[in-house]
């Protein structure tokens, strides 16, 4: 047993509620993962090749770990950071691995030093604090690990448990890795989610190319709207034969529109012309948002929507070394009115579903419950980034259930590019799921036999029930 | 005793906090109940006729089980919710209850379960947990007991031990109830409150036609803004006269105005007309808070705002069903500037009082509680609607009591249409407020005699004082 | 001991969490308090003399007790204090005090409580509570002490076992109680801090007289906006020649801005000429923030921003008394956006300090913790004036934590002009910060050892470190 991971942790200390916690997370603890939305590689299990070392593996790529130590004054030269210029600055892994065992205190009270944990004494069984004394040798056990058959990419998604598991692709992804996988006798259960964001978003890099290359991989003429539309049908129903049930749309806000087909034609053509206006464009994202819920009432695919963050708010940072390391700021979310051309036109159909996230949790208990808990097509998807943590989880929890309840929610996400934090991830969410359960349960609340009921439906059912997996 | 509800619900479950709560909620369950704003029907109580069925008398009226309901994907035809061209669907009330039971689980977590629990166990005696074995027994036995003289609506009244039950009307009401009421030798104090919306909101629908029946019913010409205003005048004394001593104002924002006289008029008459702009219709709102405050100053009434809802935000639904079947959402609120123009007038006299309610939570700590904590007018009604919650109650009291204090809120208000959960509403707040109170107490923040009198101050007296009843 | 003040206080009333809060205070609860921003008058400190009686010392500059006292109907002529004209209403401190006895329920459950309760037991050693019987001899008993020696403001500054204590000027200011205490061998350090709103915000009364006096205490023309600059440059370093470690500015948003020279020029003279529109006054405000920054790379003066306050709100109250009594509310915060040109220029530089504040707390979660989490410049003051209190604290800790860490916030800030309050304030934020430590530690999130380091650093190290003391 870890003298790290205590077998109570997340729980309440409170005696009542930690035994029902107990007990509740005790029937969930081991339940198989559904993973229905997440960023990892899927060459990862097209390959099965090993991970290459602790620094490379578990540092590098995660942009949690990255942007509280460049805030601490680390520079991400330091860090060893790949530039966008293609060099890399010269640093030893090892190095770098024993800088952030320096710095690991920077993380007390933070998710991210329970995911680490739970990585380092449950995946690795190191039963050490990582600090500047343990680094060196915990490196060095990691890498030892990872040289073993059974932490390659698959036999670590066995271990895990793990029942499905969606990566996130673009449009333009030919798919390969998810084609190799499809014709592999290897029984794990790895699907790609559509997320069209570079061929709907005007304001994307290369929008037109994009289109260009939109028409070369389906075959479908994109010189018309209607053209275009036909287009990303097409590569729904590509995406929707290697295993996708969803799509995915991460735009600057919920705004939907539901325009003339003149006016989109219009928008279409200053799209691809480059000549839209910062509001056209959020209309035409708009307009998209709801050609895609039209496309799901055909195709079935679940559609996610996760709107409101300032991507690259470090021009500085973002020039040199590019997206995703730890520079995007949430914004102000509003639903009632940008949702509203949507739902006017689909939000009454219980057969299509729009799963809704947010980063500003002001809106939780204002508009998300209360829309969710009204429009038969709208679901609440858990909290997420930011608030993909202990006290975000049980805000959620207590601004969404007395609106929403619990069965307009959809269960875990663990959203992550770090593959070996998923069942981190997921255990954090079924204790601090267990532990909001007990707290109603030990106030009389809610019954047992339903907190049961409800922490399986929370820590397996829903997710598959609602991505329809 | 109920197995169902249990004595300690709602109280913290840990043991010094517990055994406070306890000690508090003892002194304050069986206070007379003093409901100064409501939506029962005052014919109810005028009529004293049974009521029909558990399915027309706990169901079919309440959105927040009909919102609940159809976001799972429940018609509210199969529901027996009749439509606004005055067709119902062939529902079996019976049938309908079968469909409340086997959907009961979706409440779990919420205030509604809580309500309905208390309603079967402390109303109707009923031992048993709503779900689909049960619904029909419940459902014959309910209406067993609707038959019988002791659930009459003035038997349940004084059962329910209520001191005052304020209704809500319209100006063009009549009052044909209150009046009946009021020259009925039956104790029971039931009055009235006034609510403008429909004139002085030029936006509601027949606007128009509603002052020609302002001017009719009050016997003031309404031609000119100054006899719009009298009659206005006379129509609160004629509420006064039976019994209010309280208007209440339902606007889309806390938007107030102080316009010049020329512009009242011109407003006026573009408002008779139909032709003002939305912006325009909003100043008229502003303006007539600002004049029902004037008014206010003269006849003493309290004034009450409930403002921030998107009403009727689902179309489709509102053309077939329409207001009140759980389509309302809230907005952002905003007070420190739109209040302004009001309080430069009025927010410094301590014999006027305007209590303030809020959808949304962000401005409890940040705008309301700084406001009521300096101005003598205001006061701070409870946390409402979406808000109206164990949860919710606890934010309110968490963020508004330590800049506000509890002496500028003024205890609970159940604002229910439903009858038979008034008990149950008074008793969950009675609850948490003593649960809040508790844990001051257990944290030394407070003394036990000092949290007794608090505890009673937020049953009974605060809600008295400031509603002058 | 005192029966008023219990030694528990403030801990979760749960033993196990109690435990450990009660340890890790043990061990700070004696530390030298570090006061690095605050309001007192330095010439208490310079002169010595004893303060005058409890009613002037401790209620009548207090805006906290003011406003309180104020909404519940008793004026400020009632409490004597002093009007705008000059002429001061007769009001005996005695019966103010006992008017103060007489309402001090109003301020349950408010940190206002708190502090004078502790200022009682602590610092007078009353073991009574105040209220109407007892308000009397402990009117009588103050003043008796504080005209002993023990009383005097220097010997409270050593008792108060203030390691330093910063103070807050305008640029205008010419520092004589602080070049006095500059050649006092008292020992006590007592600094200033840089407050420049009155010199770089357009509307601030005065403006252009303003500039003229900085023209001329400076030595340096302030004819050109280069001029301007050199100006403010030279105060600033007379400032820090008297020991200012920092600036501060309060200003009504956090806007920034990075102009052209012309612009800037444009602006100012604009400015000068009290021709600007209040969006071109937003720009100046927001430039000179930026111009600040860069001075501070300079100089080393780490910068404080406290946004967003709609300040003097009732304008009765303030034609009558002028500033500070208690009408100051709160506006919605935004920080993404508007400081995005000033963190374009020196938000990467981790040789540069800029310590955010904001009254409102929706913007924690959303906007200051992941900001902070990221730029290496930028980091967060504690939970501010409203938000300074135990639930307030509270929820800074549970909102920052997860996102921006421990190390990327600066301890606590007294922020307060009533100097006996010092101790009680930094009392409570170390009581709770040592009971959120006990709760991570309670709940397995953080091991004892991490948490006794943390408890010091919040309690003393960080401001310390923060605000280069």
């Amino acid at each position: 047993m870890s003298s790290i991971l205590h077998p109570d942790r997340l729980f309440s200390s409170h005696p009542e509620e930690r035994a029902i916690a107990r007990e509740l997370y005790a029937a969930v603890a081991t339940l198989p993962i559904v993973s229905p939305h997440g960023h990892t590689d899927p060459r990862w299990f097209a390959d099965n090749a090993p991970f290459a070392n602790a620094t490379e593996l578990l540092l590098q790529p995660d942009h949690y770990l990255l942007r509280m130590l460049y805030s601490q004054g680390i520079s991400l030269d330091t860090l060893g950071i790949a530039r966008s210029d293609g060099s890399s600055p010269d640093a030893d892994p090892a190095a770098v691995w024993q800088l952030f065992g320096d710095h690991y205190h920077l993380f007390r009270g933070t998710p991210t030093r329970l995911w680490m944990d739970h990585i380092l004494a449950e995946v690795f069984a190191i039963d050490a604090r990582l600090d500047s004394a343990s680094a060196a040798d915990i490196y060095v056990e990691i890498n030892r690990q990872l040289a073993t058959p059974a932490f390659l990419p698959r036999a670590l998604f066995e271990r895990f448990n793990i029942e499905v598991l969606a990566t996130t692709e673009s449009p333009l992804d030919p798919l390969a890795a998810h084609q190799r996988l499809a014709q592999d006798p290897w029984p794990g259960r790895v699907i790609t989610t559509f997320r069209p964001d570079p061929v709907v978003d005007p304001e994307y890099e290369g929008f037109a190319e994009n289109i260009a290359e939109l028409a070369r991989i389906s075959g479908v003429s994109c010189d018309t709207y209607a053209g275009y539309l036909d287009a990303l049908r097409e590569r729904r129903a590509f995406f929707k034969s290697l295993g996708a049930t969803a799509t995915d749309h991460g735009h600057p806000s919920a705004h939907t529109a539901d325009l003339s087909p003149a006016e989109c034609a219009r928008l279409y053509h200053g799209a691809l012309a480059g000549t839209l206006e910062a509001h056209e464009a959020e209309q035409f994202r708009g307009q998209l948002l709801l050609e895609m819920a039209l496309m799901s009432l055909d195709d079935g695919l679940v559609m996610q929507l996760h709107p409101g963050v300032y991507r690259n708010h470090n021009p500085q940072l973002f020039a040199r070394y590019g997206r995703d390391k730890g520079a995007d700021i949430p914004l102000p979310g509003e639903f009632v009115r940008n949702l509203k051309p949507l739902l006017d036109r689909v939000g009454n159909n219980p057969d299509f579903t729009l799963i809704l996230f947010t980063l500003d949790e002001t809106t939780y208990a204002r508009e998300l419950a209360p829309l969710a808990g009204h429009y038969p097509a709208l679901k609440l998807g858990p909290a997420w980034w930011f608030h993909d943590s202990p006290e975000g989880m049980l805000r959620y929890r207590h601004q969404m259930t007395e609106t929403a309840g619990i069965y307009n929610t959809v269960g875990f996400n663990d959203d992550t590019r770090a593959f070996l934090s998923i069942p981190a991830r997921h255990d954090v969410a079924r204790r601090i799921d267990c532990r909001f359960l007990a707290q109603l349960v030990a106030e009389h609340r809610l019954a047992m036999d339903e907190a049961r009921t409800l922490a399986h439906d929370l820590a397996y059912r829903l997710a598959k029930t609602a991505y329809k997996l």
